[in-house]
């Protein structure tokens, strides 16, 4: 997979796709992870790239010019109404608080192209056109302001390049299958048995092994009850939780 | 406000904490931003943090004595029953999926703090004891699958230290102001007028300003029905808003 970030600030992204996971799956040849500067493609002798917004108002507004002319640039870009099928098109993506909140799904939707291209703004608007002719896809990774779309960049390619097959080693895959159980994870505990005046729980040490795996699923389900009950909607129970659930909810009441 | 982070991966906050809004509220001495590798604070021979969980499974799980340890080092860091009050107690916050979902509203909470620390795991679970006996939080910033911590850790730092005082110029408070109406940007257009066949809406270049207000609110709604309606639930609406929702539902109807 080919990913290009364009942004001013490319010194933000050194350490991040060198570090963990990002570095190695780049150092393996799986992904090539590459920044543009899109000032290096303003048109005006004053090398800005954004100006004041029709109709007034605050704030400032990215130009369309040098954000096309960068995308354009990229090694295997083709544009939307191109026809020729000579590669993949690559997906373009625009970091904004107005997009499509990103999820799981959306990672794995992202994980089976070739091609990805952000584009972050920072304070900045961007002028409406960018938005309706050169991108594909509008991602928010949260309702929260931020000061740029390069630290969403950085959280949408982490979660997507971890996909990809050969970056993730075993032992981390079994972290991401805890969430395909739909709910949040049980309690973890490692040795010492007694840190402090604090225990492990004794069943975690009983080697039963159902018991184990009874006590996990209960904690599980009591914490999303607690923590994320709307990630039970739509969730079939099995009979053992919902003999749990009743528990739960009386031991609520009391 | 002080901020110090917990991280086996400290070199990927280089880049950001010096970067941007972060780099210049640390020049303004607004903020100071710590990295702590906790691998210094273990306690063996082999430098290791994480062990297996008790009860078996998949993955590896954070000890408790390094990262105590590690927060417990940090200057002017005082225990949750220590009863003195000489300085105020740390906010600790801890990473994770099981969080509570990080917003706007908790970002300006931390806000009012003067002292956060971040424990980011990476890959591996919690001792469910750090959890229980040293931290203050636990915050999401969303429903998708991390290698770690540090990004979204990142995250929550930017939109913190951009609501402390002194930190935000006034051209970038306008940006944020938009977010209080409670709706989606409207669409931004600057210079040129034409961009090969794309022209700017002619309201926004006619100088009349109630005309141009009135276009960017309806703009707003718009797009915050199609693309986020809960946002609007609970939300008053204003006689003129209410007309705009009618003509487009009865357009969405053709």
């Amino acid at each position: 997979m080919r990913i290009d970030v364009l942004t001013l600030f490319p010194e933000m992204f050194a350490g991040v796709f060198s570090s963990s996971i990002l570095g190695k799956a780049k150092d393996k040849g799986i992904v090539s992870l590459n920044t543009v500067n899109f000032r290096d493609y303003s048109n005006n002798k004053h090398n800005t790239v954004d100006d004041y917004p029709y109709g007034g108002g605050g704030g400032m507004v990215l130009k369309p010019e040098p954000i096309f002319a960068a995308v354009e640039d990229l090694p295997g870009y083709r544009a939307a109404d191109d026809e020729t099928q000579l590669s993949p098109k690559p997906r373009v993506i625009l970091m904004c608080p107005q997009g499509e909140t990103f999820s799981q799904r959306k990672a794995e939707e992202l994980a089976g192209e070739q091609h990805l291209v952000f584009i972050c703004g920072h304070y900045e608007g961007y002028d409406e056109r960018i938005r309706e002719h050169l991108v594909t896809d509008e991602l928010s990774i949260g309702d929260y302001v931020l000061t740029g779309g390069e630290l969403p960049a950085m959280v949408v390619i982490d979660s997507v390049v971890r996909l990809l097959p050969g970056v993730l080693g075993n032992e981390m895959s079994a972290v991401t299958d805890s969430f395909s159980t739909g709910l949040l994870e049980y309690p973890h505990y490692t040795r010492p048995v007694k840190f402090r005046d604090w225990e492990v729980p004794e069943v975690l040490m009983s080697g039963h092994h159902e018991n184990v795996k009874n006590w996990r699923l209960q904690q599980s389900l009591y914490r999303t009850l607690e923590r994320r009950p709307d990630l039970l909607e739509g969730r079939e129970l099995s009979k053992k939780e919902k003999v749990w659930l009743e528990e739960w909810k009386n031991r609520q009441k009391e």
